[in-house]
């Protein structure tokens, strides 16, 4: 069984709160991360697949097909967007890191199946300080 | 003449629009960094100062200082903010990369005089595949 | 579940030496690392917990808590300290990346648990080409 | 159990294809990588062991016989070379990622074990954006 | 004056080498990067071009054009390609990192001329180790 | 012209400190960088040199021997040891990263000159944070 791990990048708006909340709240649980105008990051995405190297070809799947899903799946939805309000797929949730990666899980999972290969492995940073990882369960 | 660089980093919001456009002319223009729900990055900041070692210290400039200068006059009012709305001495002007090191420069300019060393160089990363250097003139 | 992880830094001095030897036998079985003059490192710590994101707040973890309970137990005991003499939890053991490892794991495993997270795994740079893993067993 | 990491680098030609397909299949299979004019890596080899830390020495193993093993074992023989003709542990065998890795892995597995370690993981990166993971199995 | 970066990369086959030489001549002087079976590397290009921020957009040049030229001129001709025998403007020169860098200066001054603005330096990176910089004379 | 640089690693162990203070003066003006017992660092240390390319080698100068040099003089000699009481050629001065790249200008200018090269450049890091640069005056 061979992992193999693509690296992909977007910029995107976001801010973490409740809407139900008021921005004193929102200050209160989640900090400056909570500012009503908006921050944003360079997010870098590690996509992890698991499966046997191809007889014929040596490769787990084809890295410009996995490539492509991710940017069709991913990529083109969240690049240069706002998390919160303009991403269909994060509608409703809060776009903390740990949901994201969640999110992206969901939107990968069944392309991914379908070139082949399994996804394994979502990690997702929003700094170099801080990121997460998620196996799908 | 030793030149030192202190690196801080800053996320923050921004677009690039001429509010004079409409959004397809700004979109003509700056592509996906004008769109209208902002997005953002992880900015990387070198603040270089040049300066002839302190014959007693052996140092240019006292790195805490410097790091209090830049955190006070820079990264306190750019971080998890909109570059666009929120920061006073972004007001008026176009949030590209080559514009907010120009900003920043006049930001510690005479702060950074008064601590005893000299500005030397502004050199603002916005992505890993894009950056500027502003040198005050 | 998501696993999340925190980067922090220190720097340190230490050297690899058994107090029960003399310099020739430390230096044959631990090299240059046992100068008994000290050297140094710029440590790069990762902490990951692991957790079911909040249902309210999306977090596993609030990140500056977890931040701060890393600076209290961690990186304020071994900043700019020598880790073979100035470390209380380092007493009588081998200033080993293993060894720090694994008592920087003793220090974070039940402070993350009160904040309601649950320590998962350490993982210490030394050098960018050494590393270590601790998983606490 | 404690998991130490070894990180090497490598510099190597190599071409993806089929000595049974002409230039047009192979390069309908394997895209811009079957130039039959070769192209090459900056590779990155991360080199697991685990093992419980010697008591006397407080390490997992020697991180220099370590070393040595794998400069012995597997750089000498790639490092500077092209890896579908020179290698003679890749002979007959795809030049991908996926298999150079799983090859690695039988270079290293039974000299590791006779310095007292045990193999863990092979990580080879292949560009900032490709790298693979293979745990022996 | 704004001094303005792209980062590029591409990867390929190169070696050093004197046709009139003999292998064992070829090695004496170049070492193992005389390898007749070629080697490669993941080039990092950094194109900086300076400029006076445009007063309509604040920019000094269009990004998204400056790396099509780049793409066009540079990358195209020597990505996944033999940096001795096919590349056309490094047709009987050395593959040196020095030769690569001044010849790509060569590919792009007028290009970026022709697009307003006006390159100031090249920098190539052969490894995270060494690199070069040109600054057209 | 082409500057070349060359990337070499140390670690070591320093402070900051006036013998001629006591301790809490040191601690006054040094913070916490003069720590009685030590701290250290992985400096990374960047060597450019100036040329133009030998017409036969195409190369500013031979990289194996640069390497060499900067081994012998520099990396040697500080490497795994201690700034302030090991190196002949700090003492009796302020291990400062100022005055630490300004001494190993001094080491390297005379070799590199009899090598056929030209120094240019020092540049230092002493965290990823701090760095500086030299040109000899």
């Amino acid at each position: 069984m061979i992992y193999l791990t693509r690296r992909e990048t977007f910029n995107a708006a976001h801010r973490l709160f409740k809407p139900e909340y008021n921005d004193e709240k929102n200050f209160e649980i989640f900090g400056k991360c909570s500012n009503p105008n908006w921050h944003g990051h360079n997010y870098v995405l590690y996509i992890t697949v698991k499966g046997i190297p191809d007889a014929e070809t040596g490769m787990v799947v084809n890295l410009k097909k996995l490539s492509q899903i991710i940017q069709q799946y991913v990529i083109e939805k969240v690049d240069h967007k706002n998390l919160n309000t303009e991403v269909n797929f994060m509608q409703g949730r809060m776009a903390s890191t740990e949901i994201i990666a969640m999110a992206i899980w969901e939107q990968l999972e069944q392309p991914i199946l379908e070139s082949g290969a399994q996804l394994y492995k979502i990690r997702l940073e929003e700094t170099e300080n801080n990121s997460v990882e998620y196996f799908g369960k």
